[in-house]
């Protein structure tokens, strides 16, 4: 029977929101390996909006589900109605707006918050023992999701893994091309484009990770 | 020797952009395959905004090079900057920023013109018969780019293939994941999502496209 994935979609476009190629990425391994994908977003106002050209703010405002669906072609449903149950396992593609809209760690670091949603489907999967894969920068989510100890990786950013550990987090490094695995809970990061100088091994490690986070899922077969 | 492939963006989102899967996809068989990629895009304001989400029309306004930087993590230069001379082969995803903002195909249907740059960047790549990649609707503009008599597809859709017929491509139907190609020419052609019912099926065609191109440029080597 094929497996059912959440992915959380936070706006689009590296700087700003989910980034484009590893979300992509996601959804065509996820598809590729015949998982039934349902992407969710948070109905809220982005942090700002980078102009990806300049790298300078706009000054407009727009909605972070809204501009997720152009990353889902209009598939996509507001994170209020996603449901653990539903769903064998949970991916958080990276880019800045795991740090800006799915919580602030981009501004506050250690002393983040997470979007209240998101924290809350986050934590269901953790507590229903349902593998999440967290890509890029979206690790750093994780010990405000699975409490202190959780083993995952950033790549080998030295000031986001001390901020991470500050948080609680045990921090590994990890190649482009590789996986860290919290075995005990189901939990597998991968750096992306933390370290990632191209689209190609980009994808090296996020197809790594898709794998694995699904043949976690068969784990939890009856 | 790595060869080198410029890629025309049409924006970021396939209802008023660039395609993004189709997009990514491109750039990582490309990637994948050793060619060195640039991306450009014309710096114009898009036809319109569409939000996403509703399919309904946006109050606002959107540059179609700043939004392509989105997919292109900020690596696209301006259309103006592109020199035919420079690359060995030339692709144009889909979207509907194709026939939106590259031309207005999709409002004058056989009546269309390209966008001056796009026009030129294009004949200069077929007059200097270099391989030219056109995916999902992009093929409604070969015949502007080539003249009549040239064949192509975009899949089975049979209005727009009766205005591509009337302004004088010889359209022929296509598989979702497999391509058409005027040998003539150096044109491949694959129907991408105006045929696929998943990402994968899009890039099952889009990747034997990206390899049929490559493979084209070499019999282009001295």
């Amino acid at each position: 029977m094929s497996k059912k994935v959440a992915v959380i979609l936070s706006g689009c476009g590296v700087y700003d929101g989910a980034e484009i190629h590893e979300s992509v990425i996601t959804l065509l391994r996820l598809d590729q390996c015949g998982a039934q994908v349902q992407c969710f977003a948070p109905d809220i106002a982005q942090l700002h909006v980078i102009n990806h050209l300049t790298g300078e703010k706009m000054p407009e405002s727009r909605n972070v589900l809204v501009e997720s669906a152009r990353i889902a072609r209009g598939q996509v449903k507001d994170l209020r109605e996603a449901n653990a149950e539903d769903f064998d396992a949970l991916i958080v593609p990276g880019g800045f707006g795991a740090a800006k809209n799915l919580s602030n760690f981009a501004i506050e670091g250690a002393g983040c918050v997470i979007q209240a949603e998101v924290l809350a489907l986050a934590e269901a999967f953790a507590e229903a023992g349902k593998p999440v894969g967290l890509i890029c920068i979206s690790p750093a989510l994780a010990a405000k999701i699975y409490g202190p100890g959780v083993t995952c990786t950033v790549g080998n950013d030295a000031d986001t893994a001390a901020a991470m550990t500050r948080m609680g987090a045990t921090h590994v490094d990890c190649a482009v091309s590789d996986i860290i695995e919290d075995k005990a809970r189901k939990l597998v990061s991968t750096p992306a484009y933390m370290l990632a100088q191209s689209i190609s091994e980009a994808a090296s490690g996020i197809n790594k990770l898709v794998d694995r986070v699904l043949e976690l899922t068969h784990e939890n077969d009856a």
